[in-house]
């Protein structure tokens, strides 16, 4: 968009140098001022720099610009599966996806006590952090290496495929090594040599929104793991950062459709995180589900009150139960199913 | 909270200004600061100027502003009614009430074919504004009286009551002659005169949320329409303003649960307003009867392409049959009926 | 901009649309999408609804939606004069002005004290609120009339001009009659039907910015004042919702020079508002001079501890002094003169 | 603070809690509620999970979370220095440090003419980036080792100490080879592993805030660092995000301030990348001087319109000199001198 006083040289100008790049350029010429609508390859205008020439007002982009996990070019929605062969679980357009487990692994006992309570409420898949990321460096960081041998053996005695979190690009091959699917964190969002490494494991990532992320940063953040040619990505969305106090995050709830609309992976919803509170899991999962998401990870613990992370969000008890059935019944109302391993054949 | 090197006077002097106004100040010295406890009137509170005192490092209110509208000594959620005797629709925890009409009243013809298609739908309240408060001087304004009798009109043809917006203190009167219910809209939330006049009207208002207060400021604007003897209220979520532009406003699911913890009046949701895209209405519809919103208002328009006022995200055709279908089937599920005025006796 | 799957026919349609209504389209067709650019009088297209026709992706307002407060069509930048003929003080570009007070008057007393206080420091306007909006309906709602009545006194006292707030358009003519200039406060500046009021009221007046208000939105509300013939508009920036709780308010400085790039009007900071913080005034208030602001508005009171309104952020002493002494020094630096009403005549 | 149905068994339980840990807690038993107040060392509170216990109704953590960043125990704010020895920049309470360059090194040449612009200017430090973090990745991610190289050259050449980004946790050894300063940038503020590493690099960190980082999480990020025992850290404030779309980020001005009174650290603004337009950029750093900050950083190009990264808010010609006059004349207004480097012994 040119400026009301922009000189015809002006506009030659930009149509110039849009053309050097190898683009088209096509004036539209108002009363009040010109329009130049530019039609081209966007990577060849990266460094075109029209905001810096005299006369232009301002510059809009109007396509997207992500391309590998854009819907426009692969229309049909993706199914992500998780798990070793044989025993994999569908995340996508046809189910609803559980995935349950403690904030943090802190111990063999706590960790499968965790995954019998979310196997029992219907969950499929595992979650639970062996590396955590804390604003505080006095906190609880994580049990690291040792954290990833227990999710492996909870992993042998319930069944239950383990995605969990890296935090450093440098740990992402060891992860990948115990766990079938890595998370992204929020914090990590733009952790851009964090998204490549990911690209390159050979694992599905379930890749967080950042706090404060546009759905389109969001988007873009998982252009860099598809970049590396790793399409097995799920999007969780975990609730974004305003000024209301009464919740941690505020959880996007229109999130859902409007990223099922512009891409074809994957999408759930972390309500425990969102909301950091547990009396809201419960009505924030059956939103979630009802809204379209593709599933829900929520925080269980068989002791809220001794918990080593996010304690105060974690369910149990009545709680889980009532998520439990929630689970069970709503899919239906969108045309889903909860999502299953296979049986395995006898 | 007093700093760490507040001196014995200055926490002295705390203790006797709390005191001069009838309060109890509970000391406890810590290692690094000393903190005191308030305990009385918060209203006594007001003026005490705490942080202007030599020592005193931090405030915190702890105790809920509010009174009228708090849960805390009115246990029971509250049932509103709308609708002349004998023919009122309830909104509270029992039902899901649905409320649906024009974003403007354009014309007899336009306001009497959507509140049949409201009507159809399953809607037994009609929405439609005859005072607009828009952004624009230059953009259309309403109808104002004339848009009053269309509405008077259309509920006499249709039997529905009316909720219509009121814009200005001094048309509270003529607008609570002819409507059921008045609407308190975003941009006047925190208009307390027209607050304060509502709460004389003798009418049920719906208070919609600011779209950037805070669920506490939202529930002390209610206190001032509860203050004048009107606790006939409903509270309307419809979106905060964050940094994500890919909806006009984010809408604030979690409010839903927080406000019903809180605060004893019914609690609905507005989904076209902050959504802005009509694409998105079905599913946050979906979304806000799971979560347990006492009911949902939306826009709908015979012609969406001619409408004089957000146009966009009207509902007509399909989508509004999808909605019809949801507001039918999703009560179930939380326990809930939709909402119906009583059969009039024969 | 049209989706990329549509049709000759979809572009016709819109084509047609705004020529239906005297407009211009200018059509681009690119490799992926096709852009219409929109020529014509912006007036005319608020109701095309292009985003309900069928092949439309998007629509981007290019132009400024407001005009008479607009730069584009009135160049130099305004002064403001304000107080009664002979004794009037400027606000504008060659100038700094000083406005103090009290947040609201409390006394005779209090109020003659804060206006000697402000005179001392080098304020040329007296500032001070007789009717206060509150966010809690049990606060302190200022002394209304009386208030007015000691404000006007207090003139007398000290030949300081008057800026007050009115907060309800039936309040308007009593304010007018008693005030040199009126305050639209920061909860009010959505208020349409006051700003037309005080549009025809005969009185400067002083637009604080909506705290959650965009610039374009506040320059829309300027605008609403504008047409009803009243140019003596000064905005005033306030400080802005984020998420950062270490202030009130955050203070966007940035949009003073972004105003004055778009409009005419002059533009001054409350500093004390903004932080809600007096260790932060005098620092914002250096920094709202340096920027280019032209001028900063501050509370004062003479015993701040027992204030009936925002004790915490009222100045006094030694940073009252502090505060004095940048507003003589800064202004040279950035090409100004602090502001005084001509020396009366002998 | 206990809700107000809390039993004596409910406040027993959480004293019990409390004192199990070490830690003491004074209860203030009022009309409505009872209040805890907990002292003790903080580090052994933190799975204490007290919001998990029956009767706890809320739970705020009043002390500060960071220590040694913190002002509390170092009163006298600190001067970080810059360069090798004898040739140091001081960064601190006496000064104002203007550092400048370009937004990414693209060429010997381009560096080469930008430091010379920036030294022209009055920089003292230069600015220059090798590794970019880009939200797309197909935009231009930076020359790696190679633009280091480069940037050791241009410190050959023109004397000037080198800041420059690093992004991942892998090649802090080698920027630490190269650089005089290490930046964290924005979209790694919470890069735990990076903090670090960087906390045990040997050189000092220039920490941009995270662009939606509260001050608290800020400072403590800037807590990750000092811990490795690494406190020649430098703050730098660059914007953060909000819903005003007029700018990239709004520029929190009252954050300078804030960080001083509340950590020793220097802090420094940068009002490029804030406002990513370069007309605001010499308005924001007087408004930035004139606050108070220890510092600037901007971007400077030789060719804005050819850069390959941010060329809309790069200076050059006009406005850099006025930049520089502003940089020259504002200091001793906040009773500072512009940092130099000590001249080199004859």
């Amino acid at each position: 968009m040119m400026s009301p006083d922009a000189t015809d040289e002006d506009i030659a100008r930009v149509v110039a140098r849009v053309e050097s790049v190898g683009g088209e350029a096509n004036v539209s010429k108002g009363v009040v001022r010109t329009i130049i609508g530019l039609v081209g390859d966007i990577d060849s205008f990266h460094h075109l720099n029209l905001r810096t020439l005299p006369g232009v007002a301002d510059v809009h982009r109007i396509s997207d610009p992500y391309k590998l996990v854009s819907r426009q070019h692969h229309h049909d929605r993706s199914t992500v599966w998780v798990g070793r062969p044989g025993r994999q679980v569908p995340i996508g357009p046809e189910t609803v996806t559980f995935i349950a487990g403690p904030c943090a692994v802190e111990s063999p006992q706590q960790t499968l006590e965790a995954a019998q309570m979310a196997r029992s409420a219907g969950a499929t898949i595992l979650r639970g952090g062996a590396y955590k990321p804390r604003t505080s460096p006095y906190a609880f960081q994580g049990l690291g290496v040792k954290g990833l041998e227990i999710l492996a053996d909870v992993r042998e005695a319930t069944g239950l495929p383990i995605v969990t979190e890296v935090v450093d690009a440098r740990d992402v091959g060891v992860v990948a090594e115990y766990a079938d699917m890595l998370q992204i964190g929020t914090r990590n969002m733009a952790n851009f040599g964090l998204l490549q490494a990911a690209g390159e494991s050979g694992r599905p990532v379930l890749l967080k929104r950042g706090m404060t992320a546009t759905i389109e940063e969001w988007l873009m953040a998982a252009e860099y793991i598809a970049q590396r040619g790793n399409l097995d990505i799920v999007l969780c969305e975990r609730g974004i950062r305003t000024f209301e106090p009464a919740t941690r995050n505020t959880l996007d709830i229109s999130a859902v459709p409007i990223v099922q609309a512009a891409s074809h992976l994957p999408v759930i919803v972390d309500p425990s995180h969102a909301a950091g509170r547990k009396d809201l899991v419960v009505p924030l999962s059956r939103a979630a589900i009802a809204v379209g998401a593709d599933g829900v990870i929520v925080d269980v613990h068989p002791q809220p009150e001794v918990a080593l992370c996010d304690g105060p969000q974690a369910l149990e008890g009545a709680e889980l139960r009532e998520l439990a059935q929630a689970v069970r019944r709503l899919p239906a109302l969108v045309g889903r199913v909860a999502a299953q391993a296979p049986m395995p054949a006898v």
